[in-house]
C-alpha cells in the first residue's frame, strides 16, 4: 500500500477547516480500527472493526446516536442505541448477507470477555452495519465467517488502510471502486481544541453524478472514456461512521450524524431509492460504567458551538468518500464485473496539466 | 397439549369485540405459525416462526409497520420496514444472542428459494425479534442453529401451540412462566367483516403487577403463596406480532402496531426500563409484487374507521399475554431456576370457589 | 373550592409509592400552575399555565422532552423541543382552536420581558397545547384573548385548581366532566429523595371504558343510570405535563414522557383514532443559561435506576386523571349539553355501602 | 416585476430534468400561490399562501408528509400531518413571530367557510411555517394581521412572484436578499408525465458557503467586494413546501421531502445550527373526502420508481432556492440593515465575459 494515494496528494483541499494528524478517524484518541480482506477470484469482501476506545465496551460504554439517511438497509444493533444512547460493542462493517454471521460472532467475541453477559450482566447489543457488495463479490457464498470478525477486532490499530480493503474490498461507488476512507478535522471550541473522525464504507451513486470539491469530475469522466457508460440504477448505500473527542450529549450526536448527509450529497448523491444510507456518531468524551454509576457526572457543549463541528463532519465526510475511492485499486469481481479506480482518471487529468 | 387451558377456559373474557373462529392470530386468513422447541436440561429455548402468507414472500411483500415502545433490544431488520412499509421474509423469534444465528440461516433460506438474490434482485431483509431466556436457558450456549429455523418454517401451520414452545420455551413472565399466545378478534366497517390477531412472545414483569381484567391477580398469589416472592427488576421484553386482512396502510398499520402497548398495559405492566418491547404489524389485504408492477391499486380504510380496529389489538393483546402464561407449563431450567405456571394458580382458585 | 374532593378522600389509593406534600406536580421545588377561567353561558373555556421555575425561563431554560401517544392534534412549539431537548417559555393549555391566540400572547409576553428577542436574541418557542372543549364551549367564537395568557400566568402558585378550571373549563372526559387534574410521587434514588409530578388537561374517553384502580367503574355507572348512555366516538384528547428534579437528559426525559400512556390506558383508554394525546416532560435539576455558557456540567442518572421514576410517572398520571375528573362539578354548557360529574356517581356508591 | 430575473436567464442550467411550462410550483396543476408584501420602512415582512387545490381543502384533503432537517423553528401543524397524513388548510408561510396570529386567522377563515367546524366536525389543523426575517425586518412590532392572511389566500393565482415579496420580503440568504423562489421539474414514470414543483422561504446561510450548480460563488463575491464582509453565524432557516401529481403515499411522500436536503445543501449550505429547516411535501393526485367513504381506492407508485421523482426534488428545490435569491432587489431594513441582491453580482459577471 506504499503507492497509495489520497485526495490530498492531488492538491485538493475540502473546506476549511485543519486536518487531524493522521487525517483519520483514529486521529480521535483511543479510536482505532483493524481489517480483514477475503479476495480470492470471485470472493471479494471483508470485515472491518471500528473500535471505541482500547479497554472493554461493554464494560465502559461510550455515549452514541445514530441517523438513518435512507433505510433501505440491512444494519443491526440500532434500536438499542436510540433507546439508551450508547453503543457496547465494537463496530463492525461487512456485506449485505453477512450480517448475521458477523452478529454471531460479536456475541460470541463478547461472551469469551465478560463472563456475567447472559447470566448476571443481561445480554449484549452487537453493532453491525453493511453494504452490498453484490455486483463484485461472490455475495451468496457468505464467506464471512466467526474467525474474520475476530481477527478485524485484533488487527485494529491506529494506521487505517484505505479502498479495497476489510468490508470495503468489494464495493462500488459512483460506478467505480469504492471502499474504505477515513478523513479527520481540528476544530477549536472555548479555547479547546477537538477532533471530529469519519471513516465511510462507500457503495452508492451513478458516474454522471460524480463531483469532487463541486466541480462535475463524473461527466468529465465519461465524455473522455471510449466505450459507453451504462447508467445503473443507485442500488448502493453508504455507511458513515463519526467518532469525536467532544463532550456532547447522545441528542447532540444526531445532531451530528445528521450532517454526514451534508458531505454526501457534496460528493453529488441525491440520496438514490435504492440505497441504505446510515450514520453512527459517537463519543469518547466521557464513559458509562456498565454498572455501579447512579448518579454520571457529565460534560455537555452549549448547542451555540456545535456549527464547528458539523462544518468538521460535512468537510471529513466528503473528504472520507473521495478518499475511498482515490486509494481504491482497479477490481475484477465474479463474472468478469469491473471496477475502475478513480485514481486512474485523477492520474491522466494531472498529466494532461 | 391436548390438556392446555386458556384464558377462556376460566371464563374470563376480555374486552367487548368477538374472537376469531381459533381465536389466534392465523384466524386472518393464509397465515400460518410454525414453532421449533429446543428443551433439554438447561437447554430451553427454541424459534418460532409466523408466515404472513403461503407464498414467496419475497416475491410478493404485505405492507408493514412496526412500533418500539421500549427499544432496550436487539431485533433486526426494522430500518427498511420503516422505510419501504413491507416484510419480505417470513417473521422469526428466538433468544437474544440468536438473533445473528437465525438471521444468517433466514438469509440462507431466501437464497435457495431465490435465485436471483444478491445477483439481480438486490439483498433480502431478515426479520428477527428476540426475547432474552437467559433466567431458564443456558442463553450463552448459543444452542439455536440454522436448521432449527428451517424446521420453525416447515412446521408452519393454521394450529398455533402456546405456552413453552418455540421461542417461548424458556421465556419468563411476570416472574411466573411465559411464552408464546395469541388471540384475535373480528370487527365489522362498513358491513364487512375484518380479522385482527395477535401472537406475543412474553418476557417481561413483576408479579406483584400482574392483573388479570383489572384485577390485581399477582398481588394476591404473592398474598397466598407460602413462600416469600422476591421483586426483580423488570429485565425483560415482549415481542407483539399483530396480523390482519383489513386494507390499510403503512401509517395506518403503525397507528394498530400502537395499540399492542394497550393490552400490555392492561396485565399490568409499566414498560419497564429493561424491557424490549417491540410491536410489528401487517396487513394480508394486498401484496406487492417484487417487480414488474409500477403502480400499485390499493385500498384504504378511512381512519375515522380505525377505532374498532384499535380495540381489536387492545383486546387481542391483553389475552394472548395472558394466554402465553396459562398454556405455559411450571419449567425447571438452568440451575436449577424455577418458573411457575399462572395455570396452577387459577385452576387453585376455582377450585376454592 | 373548599369542598372539592379528590380521589384519595375516597381511600382508593393508586400503585404503591407515596405521594409528594401537595399530591401536586407543584410538589417539584419551583414549579407553579396558574388558571384563568372563562365559565359564562356557553362560554366554557380557559387559559392554564405551567411555570418551570420562578425564573426567566427563556433566560434559564430547562432540559425537556415530549411523546405523542396520538398526533390527532394541533400542540405547537414541540419541534424545537425535539431538536434542542430545552423548554423557553412557560407551558401554555388552552382550547384547539385559540392555540394561535395564546401562541401571539405568549410571544408578546415573552417580548415585553426581553427586549433583545428579534434583535439579538433569536426568536422565541411558545409551547402552547391543547384540547377541544366544543362540547360545552362555544369553541367557534374564539372566547380566549391575549390578557387571559397573561392572567393566567400571574396567577401561578403552588396551590393548583382542579376539575373545571382553567384550560379544563370546558373538557369532557370519558363522556363525564374533566378538565384539570394532578398528582405526584416521591421516589428514592441512591438515597435521595426526588419527585415526579404530573398535570393533566383531560378530555378523551367512553364511559364504557372507565376504570378506577382496575375496576370496570365506567360499565357500573351505566349499568346503574336511569337513562340510556350514548356511545360517543372518542374524539377527545389528553395533555400530559411531567415535572421532575431528577438528573435525567433530554433522552430519558422521553422515556418519562412515554410512561404517561401507561397511566392514560390504567383508566381504561385505549387511545382512539380521534385523540391528539401529547406528554411533555421536563426537569428542573439543571437550568441552560441562554448564553454565555460554553460546555454545561450536567448530572445524568443511570438508566438502571430509571424504573421507580417510571412507576412515579404511570401512577401520578392515572390519580392525575381521575383527579381530573372527581374534582370537576357537573357543567352544563353551550346548546344545554351536559357532563356529569364522577363524583357524584363515587358519593352514591359511598352512601350505599 | 417585468424586469426580474431568475436563474435560467444566466444560462445556468440545474440537473438534467426538464422544467414544467412556468418552471414553478404551480406547474402541478391545481396549485396555486399567493403573496402579501407589508414593506414601508423598517416593516419588511408579509404573509405567502400556498393553495393544494381550488376546492375547499378540509372537505377534501390531499395526503402529505415533512421532514425536519433541523429543527431549530417554530412551524405549527405538523405532528397532526404525521398522524394522519393530510393536510386540510392552505399552506401559510410568514415570519416566526407572526405565527400565532397566522394560526389564528387561519381557523377564522375555516371556521367562516364550514359551519360544522367546533360543532360537528371536529377542529382545524392550520399549517403555518415561518423563517426569522429580524435582520431586516421589525420582527418585535408583529406587523402581521389576520386580514393579510385572508389577502393572502385571496390573491392566490398560477403566477408565482418570487423574490422579497410576502413571506419573504424580510428574508436573507447567504448574506445576501432571500425570500420567495419556485422551481419545477417534469419526470416520465411508466410512459406517464407528473410533474414535481417545489417553493421555498429562503432565509439561511453564510455568504463563503454558496455555491452554484457546484461553483464557490459566494467565496469569489467576496474577493471581489471593496469592503471586508463579516462572516455571520447560520442562523436563519430554510422552508421548502413540494407539491406533486405523483400517485405516491404519505410514506412516500415523506421520502420525497427528504430530497429537499439535496438541493439545499448543493446551493452550499451545512445546515447550521441555527437553521429551522423543514419540508412539507404534498400530492394532489388523490383527495381525501372529510367524511363519507370508508374505503378509500387509491394508486400508490412502487419504490423502484422514484428516483426520477428525487432527482426532481432536487433539482427544483436547488433552483428554487437561487431564484429566490436573484429575483430578490437590494433590500435596506430596519436600523439600516441590508441585504445585496445576487442579481447585481450575477449581472456584472455577465458584463466582463
Amino acid at each position: 500500500m506504499t503507492d497509495q494515494k489520497r485526495l490530498r496528494d492531488y492538491e485538493i483541499p475540502i473546506g476549511t477547516l485543519p486536518t487531524g494528524a493522521r487525517n483519520a478517524i483514529t486521529d480521535v484518541p483511543g479510536v482505532r480500527v483493524g481489517h480483514v480482506t477475503l479476495d480470492d477470484g470471485p470472493v471479494k469482501t471483508g470485515v472491518t472493526a471500528i473500535l471505541p476506545h482500547g479497554d472493554n465496551v461493554f464494560r465502559e460504554k461510550v455515549l452514541a446516536a445514530y441517523h438513518v439517511i435512507n433505510g433501505f438497509g440491512k444494519s443491526t444493533g440500532l434500536v438499542q442505541i436510540e433507546e439508551l444512547g450508547t453503543i457496547e460493542t465494537p463496530i463492525l462493517l461487512t456485506n449485505t448477507l453477512s450480517v448475521g454471521t458477523v452478529s454471531e460472532a460479536l456475541v460470541r467475541y463478547k461472551l469469551a470477555r465478560n463472563e456475567d453477559i447472559g447470566i448476571a450482566a443481561g445480554t449484549v447489543n452487537p453493532l453491525v452495519l453493511e453494504c452490498n457488495d453484490g455486483y463484485l463479490n461472490d455475495i451468496r457464498g457468505l464467506h464471512v465467517r466467526a474467525e474474520h470478525v475476530f481477527t478485524a477486532i485484533a488487527n485494529a490499530s491506529e494506521d487505517v488502510a484505505e479502498g479495497a480493503v476489510g468490508a470495503g474490498t468489494g464495493m462500488s461507488c459512483y460506478q467505480l471502486k469504492g471502499g474504505i476512507g477515513t478523513s479527520s478535522r481540528v476544530i477549536s471550541i472555548a479555547e479547546k481544541d477537538y477532533t471530529v473522525g469519519v471513516l465511510v464504507l462507500s457503495n452508492f451513486g451513478r458516474l454522471d453524478d460524480l463531483r469532487i470539491d463541486g466541480q462535475p469530475v463524473g461527466r468529465r469522466i465519461i465524455e473522455h472514456r471510449e466505450q459507453a457508460t451504462r447508467p445503473e440504477p443507485d442500488k448502493g448505500s453508504i455507511i458513515l461512521i463519526v467518532a469525536t473527542d467532544l463532550p456532547v450529549s447522545e441528542r447532540q450526536l444526531k445532531r451530528l450524524a445528521k450532517r454526514t448527509e451534508v458531505g454526501l450529497v457534496r460528493t453529488g448523491s441525491y440520496i438514490g431509492h435504492g440505497s441504505g444510507d446510515i450514520a453512527v456518531c459517537f463519543s469518547t468524551a466521557q464513559r458509562m460504567q456498565h454498572e455501579g454509576v447512579a448518579v454520571h457526572p457529565l460534560h455537555m457543549l452549549d448547542d451555540s458551538h456545535l456549527d464547528p463541528a458539523f462544518r468538521a463532519v460535512a468537510e471529513s465526510t466528503e473528504e472520507a468518500i473521495l478518499n475511498s475511492m482515490i486509494a481504491a485499486h482497479t477490481t475484477v469481481g465474479r463474472d468478469g464485473h469491473v471496477r475502475e479506480s478513480l485514481r486512474g482518471y485523477l492520474d491522466r487529468g494531472q498529466e494532461k496539466q
